[in-house]
């Protein structure tokens, strides 16, 4: 089977940073490695600088460039609003998109409060009945260790999940002369690596184990309270203190997001769980590690070799039992015959494409895809229960509407 | 320098279980491998089976045998008591051959209760005004790998540590029908994962920042309530509930400690920390992990592949930067220098041996040795709080006595 | 810099299997994620079957599609011809498309035999001078760990170099009922694992040590000898034995390359040398492993971790020394500024997108780009050498050209 | 079961520096650890330089010290003789003492010729006629992990083996000013890495496949030729050029041993292998690394991790395939059940302590223990053809009495 001859869907994306050139692949590899039901089209980039707008619709062969995100909304030839902003313009972007009955992508976290998230709930619940699809970028879900991970827990091969430890973590705030950036503002970023980087460890457990965080136990700490201002423009806004210091260095601003974040947990099927996120564990890039321990085996994996899945097999006997280390790149593992043969290994952006592929095959099948704005909300208060459980020095906080744990094995 | 000619100290254990197996090993080896200022005897080994002692002092070349530990402490060919006991008979014995002016070596963890700890340490104190020392077995601070990571961090390397990450993970109890043993019963064992296995992971996390935790929040839990007694004797006592089910199975009896134990913490200088302690890691079998973040670089350090520290150094260029793989054989790596060459690797019995040198060096130049038993009350009022925090719902509990942590680095 | 407003350049590429879907990547990478001094456009792919080359232009967006690759050399608008069949094609179309005065990247083996490859050097040299650039395709070159690993001996980080280790390790033949395909007969394919994987681990010890090879002892082997024929076409061709069993057994044809090579060898610094390529290193799935030791340190390297180099520094202090695992994902690392952050790991097909940056980046530059067709022919002797001693059983066969090593470092 | 009340065997061990503490070691675990049925003694230790030899019988608990080894072999008391010289001694001592009646013990390589091996293995013949047994101490035969390999092999775990890569890499000869000792005289030592490491590499690849090489293609080198002699009595003596530099240098000789080998076989039932023994491979401290590839399995080992053995298992599904990380610890691997519980891991020396258990075994059960004095002979046979082809620049040299190989599958 091969893409031409069938449907297009427009995209227009809105933001063109990071997130806008990895999105930017993953819609115009989704054809080209997958036999796709609807193929996407890169109808428009939108962003309020219109030369870098317009660079990256040059780099990656958008059709078109737009300066107001709103117009992608009008234009017929747009189906999809691809959200790459900030978390602090997602409620306003969705709730208008799906409204103007356009799908939605969203990257994570859903929203910067929970009132947001369950405002954009509302829209998407909305929109589905008029079969508008809306889905929030947990992308590690789609990387092919995690996906594979997933399908082993639903085939019972953990048997009953007694242990979670997550952890995210990476290293590029420990320079204290690293300086003061929109994320570490808690009115841009919401906070800091407890929403950006903790949600997805986060998400990541739960979608890996099918089971929900029923509350937290939470600790929070801003290592560096004060950072240099580059930006002078930020000074005298909210959360810059302004204070130039007298011996020529910089001007100084007030660091008011955590900088780190450690919590302990019990899963809705009885398990023990740990988190942590942070951007000061020394010399780890962007490791995010996964173990689950189940009655009858286990799973490991970082994402710093990211094409490994460490499986254990406790119905193996002990003799022969060990954690094998599954190179993820056969041609029956989740995504990987679209791409290269067994041990041709993939990067970070190939679960975009992934993502991308899922999106449209659920629009042209008619489906609701996952993870959902729902997915996204039971997120946010997940880390709304964490900064409360901090707040309160890491008293246990339940998270509203997960179910009660029932531990016992026996 | 050889080892003949100098004085002898003879020493008389009491147990000659796992424990014992282990310390007999040390006492013969430290003569062996090591120029020790005073050579010890193996005096007489104590227990109340007087055949398996025998069978014990016949393997290992114990020159007598006693089933009342208390002959130990009459007899003058004896200098240290070295106790090999559950936790439960830590106190009396210590407490006894310590006023009878015997040095002793405890096994950890020090007692099963905070007040028995206290009386432990008061009467360490009053016997080191005599001359007399006192030191508990905490021995994996003696592993070469951890011993230098100590060194390290004493020199600076990992600069102010932000991030202490330790887990001590087993599976030995993940089947449920693994008996009913006196180590699940809380009159005996004092506490299940948390006081056997935690407490080395705690003890390890102080010991290698040189920092102390300052308060917990906790989460334990028991998997598996009831287990199949083995031993029917045990049916009737405390705890064993001896419910004989109908249709042919065994006489089942309540597990009154935890399975496993999770928690976060402060330390003293600031850092945010996790740890956990399980019998349930299915596929880890003696896992004991801990990392360390500083602002000038980090470790790793797992168990499972003991002659290794990982290390990374943040002042190198990052283009060359990343974990190092210490092989920690060389002759300038602690201990190491008394067995082999570079590259033949040592076992789990060797750290005993270290500790065996240690104290004999230590009674023979008249100093203190550490661990402390002042060292091992700390441990038993963190894992005090453990409990009290898990009581609670994971609320904070502040560690009596430890320093007011300061986090801030700028 | 933006890449709009820059010269464009025509590339014509022949074959769309495996190797076009990779090279079609690589072209529309290019000028998204690196500012190149001419953007590739892509303007042909040519195929003899029609439908397969158009759903190879629709995926990636050729502009259009031919179906005799000498149409490509008559287009104006073509300035690179990328060829991406078989080895038995490589010398005809290169020296074709030379002469027709276009740049050309020819994928490995640069030919089947010393005398095509010998053939197509002249026809490249002759080129160059009109100012007509080659370049033949040892992509795992432009691996950023491999780049890294070059650039750290090219600046001595592990002095005299006394060790080399490489090996290409696949499985894909060990069931032997896997079928006889055209890579398994020596008229299209000219050898077996030698030649498809065996050349490119030979190249990358070249590479990264700036050595050559002086001559080799080695030995192959085909372990299967006879495979099921799925085509019944190939039956009666040469090498197709055709004997059909009569139990229903499928009709065999002789596999006529090797399975495997193994190999001595001096470098021309002096350095002693093993090689080793199979496709029968059951559970390796596409290790590359290049393992080099200096006198001053050493390099590990393995293709499924590709985003990571092992370096041990010899210069640092025994007890602080070992083989650092560098995540090879900095900005300062070689290709990789042009991508993700530190941590976001890169895959498989990346190393393409380096080979097309830095061939139009030649083009533009008016310089020659490595490796060329000499550097490709310097293999293709090495390969000859190697099937020249296997027959001869591993007697030392040296490598035409090469320099006299002087092995001694006293 | 317990020791006592078992026949006792007195052991004369001669040589005391590092095999004499490795035995030593061993002779006093073996009863400590294991149920032996014959408990060995520790009769003896003999030297010429009384001292040292009064020293190791002090630390390690030898009843008595001789200068003269021939006394060992007067005394009644003395059943076992344990051979831990140079290997320029073993033939003579070896004969001598079963020719006195005693068992023999002795370090590899059996001897420093085929010559002096083929002596001693006629003498072995000759003893066992009478029941006086032999063995030849290749340890590693005896490290748990490299006994679970030849048992999986045994089982057929491996199909048929395809692929042998072995190799042993040490360090330590790289700096230039390292002095000339015995070792690198090939009087004493009668080969360099080869026999010292290369001998247990070749004789582990033996054993774990139960295949023999029938041949080798061989490269050897001296890096460094000329050493810095320390030892001013050794000047004059053969091989020591005696070159006393101007400027206040030291006196130089030469190196009259390989510091490297690498080759390439053919085992027996057809495999290729690859084989390498080094101490100039910057970074490895006793890296002994033994890969095996079978058509339904593999197996990976190294010794810097010596209690793990990776396993692959070709007859899983390939989507839940890998190398399976064995922790060999658990009660039913080789020799593990008398040491410690699971995840409690072995070191360098615990396989010293099986091999002498499986030797009082063999006495006191009256089989011949392996490796046998003809294990040795065949594998001196295997370093004499490596000599030989590389006097011959790599080419083939059978191994005299090996099988024919039979190499193909189909």
């Amino acid at each position: 089977m091969t893409n031409s001859g069938k449907p297009a869907l427009g995209v227009g994306m809105i933001g063109y940073a990071f997130m806008g050139r990895a999105h930017s692949q993953a819609w115009r590899n989704a054809r080209s490695y997958f036999d796709v039901p609807a193929v996407p089209r890169l109808a428009a980039v939108a962003g309020r600088n219109e030369a870098a707008a317009r660079d990256t619709a040059d780099r990656f062969g958008w059709e078109s460039v737009e300066t107001d995100w709103r117009r992608l909304l009008e234009r017929d030839d747009i189906d999809i609003i691809d959200i790459c902003t900030p978390g602090d313009t997602h409620a306003e972007i969705a709730v208008a998109a799906l409204e103007a009955g356009k799908h939605v992508l969203c990257e994570k976290p859903l929203a910067n409060s929970v009132e947001e998230a369950e405002r954009m709930v509302q829209a998407a619940q909305a929109a589905a009945a008029l079969g508008v699809r809306s889905m929030v970028g947990f992308t590690y879900r789609r990387v092919p260790a995690i996906s594979y991970a997933r399908r082993l827990v639903e085939e019972g091969r953990l048997g009953r999940i007694v242990h979670v430890r997550g952890a995210y973590l990476q290293d590029w705030l420990v320079d204290p002369e690293s300086p003061l950036t929109w994320r570490l503002q808690k009115e841009r970023a919401g906070s800091g690596a407890l929403g950006d980087i903790g949600a997805h460890i986060i998400d990541l457990a739960q979608f890996v184990t099918g089971e929900q965080l029923t509350g937290v136990s939470a600790l929070t700490e801003t290592f560096v309270r004060e950072r240099p201002v580059s930006d002078p423009s930020l000074v005298g806004t909210s959360g810059i203190s302004g204070t130039s210091a007298g011996n020529g260095s910089a001007t100084r601003g007030a660091v008011t997001v955590d900088d780190a974040a450690v919590l302990v947990s019990r899963m809705s099927g009885g398990a023990l769980a740990t988190f942590e996120a942070t951007r000061f564990a020394t010399g780890r890039k962007n490791s995010i590690r996964l173990e689950i321990n189940g009655t009858r085996g286990s799973l490991a994996f970082d994402f710093e070799d990211m094409n490994v899945l460490n499986v254990h097999d406790a119905t193996v006997d002990a003799r022969d039992a060990g954690f094998t280390r599954v190179l993820v790149t056969e041609a029956t593992h989740p995504y990987v015959a679209g791409w290269w043969p067994p041990g041709h290994v993939l990067g970070y952006e190939h679960a975009f494409t992934h993502q991308a592929v899922d999106l449209v095959t659920a629009i042209a099948e008619g489906t609701d895809p996952r993870p959902s704005f729902s997915d996204g909300f039971q997120v946010q208060r997940i880390l709304s229960a964490v900064e409360t459980s901090a707040e309160r020095e890491g008293s246990w906080t339940p998270i509203g509407g997960a179910r009660v744990p029932s531990p016992s094995l026996s």
